[in-house]
């Protein structure tokens, strides 16, 4: 067996350590493996050859974007016998109409630059997440990514017009289209968006842009409960409507855990509170600010909110949102910790939030639950901080990790809800999806897994 | 082999030839077939066990919902060996919570019950379209249905939340999931709508409610070619910005079968133009009439309308909507006509519009090519009209359709464009399909068919 393909130049492929590093561990330092090279091909056809080349020789291919990933889904396993496939160097924005209000950019282009081309245009694309300097194209069709302005423009998903994609095969499905409407058989563009890389390589995509709203007001308030950010929730609602943006709750151990790692983010609301509701909403009306103005009030006088503050400028406005794309980062540095990402329905966030903190300490006294997410989505991150010396080596982290996994998921489930709303199934996330998802569902899925890649070389042990 | 399953009790089944007769034709009476019953379960259980038996002896099953596709797509074959299986009786609105903003609908439920359901409860189900009073939301589901206010609110698909559905083995995935988010595995929802009843029987489907708009207004514009309407959806969209809900265009030769077939139905714009532009906008705002009379100004300024009028009050706007909605029924009755339904970018519907007629006449130059359609979404129906007495028989009728279609659907594909936009492939779009489609992915497709439907009981002969 060849250890690289012959027919593409050498200088497609990484191979020196130091230069691999960077690939072969995740973000978070969670999942660390071995590779033969990192391919970085140079455009489609490239990508065509390489999975000619690995269909025939069995040679396992791990897609990679910028690495921002959560839960394992980009990095190869320790046998050293799969290539990494970044498509950093296909980056290009191929066309932006802002008549028809689409834009085409390669899998390799990072999304704090789509959202910068789109800006520069008059437009808007909404998708944004604390990764966005970093992660590319590619990495959030594959996930599916969400982040905090789901509540109004939803998840990539439904952005997504249009995929160009290689097969395991090597065979090229050129694209992207750019139709906003295309019932021609089943939507395999839906199948790949959010399959991690493990059905084909998504090499280009076709998006809808938005209408940017003209005026924009965000605020951060402080609240004694969850269930009194569901109340502002539908004060705010029934001011705003559908110009509510984003509308993210926190509780008071996350915001520590911020003001702890990040003592020189300034703090707009000086007060603490147990838990604090981050508001954006949007419109084409300048009234914008007085309209949030009066819903925080009514929720004041409602006793639904303690105190809060309302940006009187952008640089106010950035202030708060700059908390609240910090606490990944600060997770991060706060040593061991389990984190789920959790949905139900919307209505049942205050009760699953009370379930989960008895749930976790019946078995682990020692950790501490904190909370931080998208509660208009219903979607939830549940993080399990563990003190720095709870474990003495990895396997030790993993066998709690299992058993904390079991019962904040066993919890979910109980309400209906998913263990993976928007970070997906990854290499973290196998052993729970086996045993809390549909068994019907779950084996359709392994079978269309082995139509798309018969031989198995796309992104082995990731979600099955 | 039994001629009907026997563990399910016999009034079940309609097997009496006149009450079988309205399932076996559809509603245009293009497509006429034969079927041993029509199986009418009152729950989840029944479907589950007819599937099992179904798959255990061949039988195939041809799921129904109001009968009133455009494509064939519910109509047995003539063999008489199938099956025709209908939902009526699974109709409940099973919930509705409206601060969640969600309803739970079975298959059955007509599509203007669950909008008077949601207007009711102060929310909007926006899926509308000419047949909402027969149509069922399993129809609308299997099929991805589009419909007039795919601009704002986007297609079927983009308001399910989730779906219950029996597998062709006969096992029932429970639900449906009422979640905003999930990416734990494949996104098998995705799949199934659109599907056509060729993977599973959906029996439940939950649905994201949207906020009402509080007000709207209506406008009947007359112009002189479609370039036009460009220009005019341009300055609707800078003006109303997302407000927008409906944009569609029609042209004269339609408006004339409307005129003709309809002689009863007011029409708000007395004089006559090549081409009309009917639109909607919806806010919570309530000078909206000011701001749609103000876009109409300056398009009339700007010379892109020729006449226009704004619609009042409640009976005017719903006149104008009487006039769009008309057009399906008309054409069914004005003889023999073949009817396609494309997308293209918008910007390259004008040039399609006119590269159309020309490409039709060359073969046949006594058929009449009129067009009605959503033109903000790019996707017009092309409807290709042929004298009384043009065919002697239906094969000759087949025979010219299968020309006209190839004529349309290879300039629609020299634009990039789809041969379906919201139709669905059914029964009459399959050998265009296998055509016009990309064989790369069609054979994934049909691998995806195997895995749901290995027995290939499920709606056979559609899409492949």
């Amino acid at each position: 067996m060849d250890a690289l393909p012959k027919d593409l130049s050498p200088d497609v492929f990484v191979t020196a350590p130091d230069a691999m590093a960077p690939y072969l561990t995740d973000w978070r330092g969670r999942y660390s493996g071995a590779a033969r090279a990192v391919a970085k091909p140079r455009d489609v056809a490239e990508v065509a050859t390489l999975m000619r080349w690995a269909s025939h020789t069995g040679v396992p291919i791990v897609p990679q974007g910028g690495n921002t990933g959560l839960s394992g889904g980009a990095t190869p396993d320790s046998s050293g016998a799969a290539i990494v496939l970044s498509l950093e160097r296909m980056n290009a924005i191929r066309s932006l109409d802002p008549a028809g209000n689409t834009v085409v950019a390669e899998a390799g282009c990072k999304l704090a630059e789509l959202q910068r081309i789109a800006d520069a245009a008059g437009r808007f694309f909404p998708v944004s997440l604390g990764s966005e300097g970093s992660c590319q194209i590619g990495g959030i069709v594959a996930t599916n990514a969400g982040g905090i302005n789901v509540v109004r423009y939803g998840m990539t998903r439904d952005l997504v017009l249009g995929l160009e994609y290689v097969t395991a095969t090597g065979e090229i499905v050129p694209g992207p289209k750019r139709l906003r409407k295309d019932n021609a058989g089943y939507d395999l563009r839906h199948l790949l968006v959010g399959s991690e890389g493990t059905l084909a390589i998504i090499t280009a995509a076709a998006f809808r842009l938005m209408d940017r709203p003209k005026a924009r007001a965000s605020a951060l308030c402080g609240l004694v409960e969850p269930q009194a950010a569901l109340s502002l929730l539908r004060m705010v609602r029934e001011v705003s409507g559908d110009k509510l943006i984003s509308f993210e709750l926190m509780d008071d151990g996350e915001m520590s855990l911020i003001r702890e790692y990040f003592p020189n983010i300034a703090h707009p609301l000086p007060s603490r509170h147990p838990w604090y509701v981050f508001i954006e909403i949007g419109a084409d009306d300048f009234s914008i600010e007085e309209c949030l103005a009066q819903a925080l009030t009514r929720a004041s006088d409602a006793g639904a909110i303690s105190d809060a503050v309302l940006a009187q400028s952008e640089t106010q406005a950035k202030a708060i949102w700059h908390l609240r794309f910090a606490a990944s980062e600060a997770n991060r540095l706060a040593g061991p910790s389990i984190s789920h990402d959790v949905s139900v329905a919307t209505d049942d966030v205050p009760a699953l939030l009370k379930a989960l903190p008895s749930a976790v300490s019946k078995r682990f006294p020692n950790a501490l639950v904190r909370f931080v997410g998208h509660l208009a989505d219903g979607n939830m991150h549940v993080i399990v901080f563990f003190p720095r010396d709870a474990f003495t080596d990895q396997a030790a982290l993993e066998t709690a990790a299992f058993q904390v996994n079991e019962a904040v998921y066993a919890v979910t489930t109980a309400f209906g809800g998913s263990i993976s709303a928007e970070h997906g199934i990854g290499r973290s996330g196998c052993r729970a999806f086996a045993r809390f998802s549909n068994p019907v569902e779950r084996q359709l899925m392994q079978e269309i897994k082995r139509s798309f890649d018969p031989a198995g070389i796309l992104n082995p042990g990731i979600i099955f």
